[in-house]
């Protein structure tokens, strides 16, 4: 174990594509917990597109990281030393702890977790803020019904292998859509969506022949050309679940900056009575996380969910690890093994 | 009272902007009620724009008017013959008779109106399909909270109108966009909206004077620069009604045929947790038309709910006004008197 404390700290906001220079790498000492406060070590960090926000101070629904502070990030760890009694040494927990080796935590900040039930890092994926996502934006506006169409954008990323798996689970009919061959047979072959469709080819006509009586819900992770070619596409009364649209978060992390390219005519919403919904997980999503937590865990029980991690080891490996998830780069959810 | 029929056929299917010449003014015998129907002498006849979409064949959510068929459309009139018990001559009903002067219905699809309530036409607006589009909308999609920002298009319009005054009722702030000073000083003086904006002049700076905290409800009527103007400014968990978008109901009639111009990024969509939705009043609001009714009564004994018709009179101007109304060119709700 090292035990010197290491932390990648936001240098300067990215312009455009973020650049291994935007960070800085930082040695310090191991902090000592403060009354009530708990001693974690990180195991694994999770790096997730919405990061890309915190790093631009355009508005946004969070503030802002700071320059020269640690960037946020859900990491899941072990309590090294502990001033509050609900935690004790040993003791698996997660929590955001950000971009560092050790810190200091409020224990009300931490929720321990059980290592028997999933491995220690699934619960920044399946477990964790992506899964919660995938199930509220399902439970909350898709709300797919048996034999219904579902299309799942980024479908081998950490939120769409979720979000595939509850649908079908649920009884729809669900269609992926990712980048290249390799991950298309992953998402059929190992998540066992219906289909999967490679964006790179012609999305249109693949689109046509997988739904041809059209889509009844899409999730949307991407925007850009997959949202372009979906949206015609929708069945009457059609949903569409925006979680994110990762093509445009370095042209517009603010999601309305100048220069973030014009979206679809809305004329079919109303004829067709379409539903299109943004949500926030960390709106009201947490409160809600043992619910989501027994259903996932009963869904893995049956064999109806598995997922695929891609694992960067090392701390000083995470922004550029970062700079490659923009790009669709990873091939699963994304970790750090912190080391 | 003219003893003989007159009845609007369309005859061809407008190309972009319609012209008289696409209808049909055809005299004929007064028909006979056949076994369980009811003769109807047409006095009113409502005009509204979603029968543009009726013109083209175009996919859309309801079949087209055929050629040399009778132009679908709501109507109130009085009963001159029955052969059902549940009718009497000279009973005031309601019902999609027709651009024509008289018909023959089933009584079943006939609703019998109270004349002491409201003045017959009334039933064609304000206790008809635009006013329940009205309610409906806010009731499923828009729920303006008390002290919320709601902005409504073509606010002097049959559905506009009707729709910022249910909101005034909810405690909501509401402000209109409208085409002219005289519509203008009608929707804040008359209709007591609390501030309208002229789309005619610089509609973003009006916005922002308006509503310096942003929109949380946007009823949406129009689409193309309205609808420009006003999406960059809702706030975080803003709701979009898409009731329609009458400025490219000539360019596209089908709602997304080629040549519909490009809409808004959707990115705000997620970062602000939008919602857009569009609905058709005919899915499910007439279940739900005798709550309507009864709530719209006691806004307008209230004192809290007042309208305006533009009669046009005779059956033979019906066209030209409806090319009027698809260039705002009514003032209030748009009715023929049939004589």
């Amino acid at each position: 174990m090292s035990e010197y404390n290491l932390q990648v700290l936001l240098k300067r906001r990215p312009v455009g594509e973020p650049v291994e220079g935007d960070f800085e790498i930082v040695e310090g000492p191991v902090p000592l917990p403060g009354h009530g406060q708990v001693l974690v070590r990180n195991r694994f960090l999770s790096l997730d597109p919405y990061m890309r926000g915190r790093m631009s101070d355009a508005k946004s629904y969070a503030k802002p990281v700071e320059l020269g502070a640690v960037m946020e990030g859900a990491t899941v760890g072990e309590v090294i030393a502990s001033n509050d009694p609900a935690f004790a040494p040993g003791d698996a927990v997660m929590g955001g702890q950000g971009w560092q080796r050790f810190c200091t935590m409020d224990g009300a900040k931490l929720r321990k977790v059980d290592v028997n039930e999933v491995p220690l890092s699934a619960n920044l994926g399946v477990l964790g803020m992506p899964g919660l996502t995938a199930w509220v934006g399902l439970e909350d506006i898709g709300e797919p019904k048996p034999g219904e169409t579902v299309v799942i954008s980024a479908a081998s990323g950490a939120v769409g292998q979720v979000a595939g798996q509850i649908a079908r689970a649920r009884g729809a009919r669900v269609i992926g859509i990712a980048g290249g061959a390799a991950k298309c047979a992953f998402v059929k072959d190992e998540l066992g969506f219906d289909d999967c469709l490679d964006h790179r080819g012609d999305l249109e006509a693949q689109l046509d022949a997988a739904c041809p009586n059209g889509i009844d819900v899409y999730w949307e992770n991407v925007g850009g050309h997959v949202q372009a070619a979906v949206f015609p596409r929708f069945r009457d009364f059609g949903r569409m679940v925006m979680c994110g649209m990762i093509a445009q978060y370095n042209i517009a992390p603010g999601a309305d900056a100048a220069g973030a390219p014009p979206g679809p005519n809305l004329g079919p919403v109303v004829r067709k009575r379409l539903r299109i919904q943004g949500f926030i997980v960390s709106d009201h999503g947490w409160q809600r996380y043992p619910q989501f937590r027994a259903v996932m865990l009963g869904l893995i029980r049956g064999g109806q969910l598995t997922w695929r991690e891609d694992v960067v080891t090392g701390l000083a490996a995470a922004p550029r690890a970062f700079i490659g998830l923009l790009k669709g780069e990873n091939f699963g959810k994304l970790v750090i093994k912190v080391e």
